[in-house]
């Protein structure tokens, strides 16, 4: 497989992003792919955000994958910066590929650049394969994480 | 009791808000309410970032509660806006008082108006009772939280 490379965003990988976060247990029941205007909407809100990070991940001109790293200042732990990941997607056809320790290998460097003291993610709870995942590289499952659907 | 009024928090509430972060059988050991240095840097960070909502419940000029707020856009569900509660604490004199209802009522409430569609904390896994708190109030357990310390 050629070369993988891990870049910011842009709008136009928006429908591939798309794609891949309805090609997902979960997400096809809550994604419209055929219907990009939210997804153009919120773009503009997290491209104007300094604190957002979305990236692609791209191998031989295709994205292959995506996440978002949210830069969260803060005071407990004596003003900690922490970090959140959320939307990890990788493609179907790179699954097992190493691509996915490669996007959170890479989301802990670019968390130690911006000077956070802490990396945090939630996981749904059906997922125990991402479980596993993330305690292999390093996570704790030390937290329970609640959600409120408005 | 007072008339309790939840503002947004100044400068001059970080005494009252980090010795109420101290306060608490984690935050005591993570936490330095004599030296309030590394909370300052935090806080112009925090008052600059337009995403950021640290608000502080006042009882009678007195000090008596805290929680962050933070607004997120994202991609997923549709390009979802969600917000992420941290750092709630309330005086040990207030507890039992309702004080924690309101102000997760208020953080609802806020992140309602900021256009959220999802609300989300975690809580440490041996925080037990405040789980039966979360869900009391219409939250879901249905993630498992992770952090790394960097």
């Amino acid at each position: 497989m050629g070369d993988l490379e891990i870049r910011p965003a842009t709008a136009d990988d928006l429908p591939a992003i798309v794609a891949m976060l309805a090609d997902d247990p979960l997400g096809a029941q809550r994604e419209s792919p055929d219907d990009l205007t939210p997804y153009l909407t919120a773009w503009e809100r997290l491209a104007s955000d300094p604190s957002q990070h979305v990236v692609v991940a791209v191998r031989e001109g295709r994205v292959v994958g995506t996440l978002q790293l949210t830069v969260i200042p803060g005071l407990s732990r004596r003003g900690a910066t922490r970090s959140i990941i959320e939307g990890v997607r990788v493609h179907a056809d790179e699954r097992g590929s190493g691509l996915g320790t490669r996007f959170i290998e890479w989301a802990i460097d670019e968390s130690r650049r911006q000077g956070c003291q802490l990396v945090q993610l939630t996981s749904d709870a059906s997922r125990t394969d991402a479980h596993r995942f993330y305690e292999r590289l390093g996570f704790t499952a030390s937290h329970v994480g609640f959600k409120l659907q408005l």
